[in-house]
């Protein structure tokens, strides 16, 4: 049983953003801390949480994670490219530290927990929610339940089709056209020399920016049928692309899915709810689920 | 409570198909009736299955459908193309000349829940089903339900990026470059002049068939994760697709997603198991599970 706070850990690859709350999701402490090795990294956190003697844990990493709760690396930071983080602990570690049921998910189901649970999306169980950042991350939510299925989505890596005057070359190592590759943070910064948040002015960016992710509203609302897609991440800053995501979308679609849903599209492709709190909000989830289940 | 007979009704363009099964999914009896008109056609079905006794019915049906239960016209197929049977409320006609608890759900969640229940992907959860024949379907199960959102996925018309030496057109009426627009059995017929049954021995249609159906394995595997795909229609009759398609989802994902089943692909990427009939078996399972929500 929850007797008064709970923990939330946003594991992120520069920083671990850690967290106390009430079990009605209201933020008590916040704290930062830069993302070194894994050990001082971690240790730092777990004794931000041993202080403030927490009742349970919610972890939402960067990955990719072992969420098999069948598997013997459950659990694990898997093949990151971060260096010195493959194959880390992650829920092992907190466990044998702070010994208080552990809720465990990707960083982008976390923010999507956490506008299904506490934000404008309550209600909602068919959600979808995009980070455009460093990379591009998504979280899925079908009939209240986050997909896992055999490892979890990473449609940050999905075929898009490059506009005809597009002569970029990508910058995935993976893949020729990708999402991530063509429309990431890097990718807008290596096309046009500069930081997307300088380059706000320019609606040449956000024009094509707009032309990639509209290809990922597509198909999402294609493959998964979502009630609401939300769209967070640095990129996502820029609040000239919902518009022009928007109108791309419908352009797309051409009519073929006729929902009111589709109809109301500046209420279906919505920004983040929360302020940036969503990551840490659907951790406060994952603690209370933990504690379900452990109980 | 099942005293013995289901009943199974899978609704097509051209064809009803309907069957008798017993509680284990085995089919006692199967007619087929033509698709004229809504009235005349499941005047036939209903006629059939008043006679059999059958003490519930699962319906597959083609689309689009309103599968939400708290709509107003929920059952009903609603926006098809097909002449004569837009609106027709197939779930409300069924229960008021049959008075028995109706399953319903789209022709290719059918087809997946037939496998999943009875055939192959016994023991999945989280598995796709795609069909390729006049269109090109999909149904999903995410963690053992199958995925209906906001209507119900119709990854048919997921962008695809055409290949380099293709000029063909698309035969989608919505869109310029989706999967049904150049990779469905109408679009190989209008590309090389004849059915795909007939061109068995010219690899490069299947080259190119494969081609698109692979970037379509790729967008799933990255946005729904499956264990498991199960690819059915018309076109994948031609055994020969099989290898095309995994060796070039391979290649696509190009090593970004390692896991034990896309490293045993041949495993991973499979024909349906139950010859034709996981449609008729999946309505067996929709009817059994009415029953079970009525109980």
């Amino acid at each position: 049983m929850i007797k008064k706070y709970i923990g939330a850990l946003e594991a992120g690859g520069t920083k671990m953003v850690c967290a106390v709350g009430d079990i009605n999701g209201n933020i008590i402490d916040k704290v930062r801390i830069p993302t070194t090795t894994p050990d001082e990294t971690l240790r730092c956190c777990f004794d931000y949480f041993l202080e403030k003697n927490i009742d349970a844990l919610g972890i939402a990493s960067f990955g990719p994670l072992d969420l098999n709760i069948n598997s013997d690396t459950y659990g694990y930071i898997t093949t990151t490219p971060k260096p010195g983080w493959q194959f880390t602990d992650l829920v092992g570690m907190a466990s044998k530290a702070l010994d208080v049921p552990i809720g465990f998910d990707t960083d982008v189901n976390g923010s999507l927990l956490g506008e299904v649970t506490f934000g404008d999306a309550r209600g909602f169980s068919d959600v979808v929610y995009y980070t455009f950042g460093t990379g591009v991350g998504v979280g899925v939510m079908s009939g209240g339940r986050l997909v896992h299925g055999m490892m979890h989505p990473e449609a940050g890596h999905m075929l898009v089709l490059p506009r005809d005057d597009d002569r970029y070359h990508g910058h995935c190592s993976f893949h020729r056209f990708c999402l991530e590759g063509m429309a990431s943070g890097p990718a807008i910064e290596e096309r046009f020399g500069e930081k997307g948040e300088l380059l706000s002015e320019r609606m040449d960016v956000w024009e094509l920016e707009s032309f990639y992710i509209a290809q990922a509203m597509v198909n999402t609302i294609l493959m998964l049928s979502p009630q609401r897609i939300i769209l967070g991440g640095g990129v996502m800053e820029q609040r000239s692309l919902f518009p022009l995501i928007r109108e791309k979308t419908s352009a797309f679609l051409n009519g073929y899915i006729n929902t009111k849903e589709i109809s109301d599209i500046d209420s279906y492709i919505v920004p983040a709810s929360l302020n940036g709190d969503q990551g840490i909000k659907g951790c406060f989830k994952l603690a209370l689920d933990s504690v379900k289940y452990a109980e």
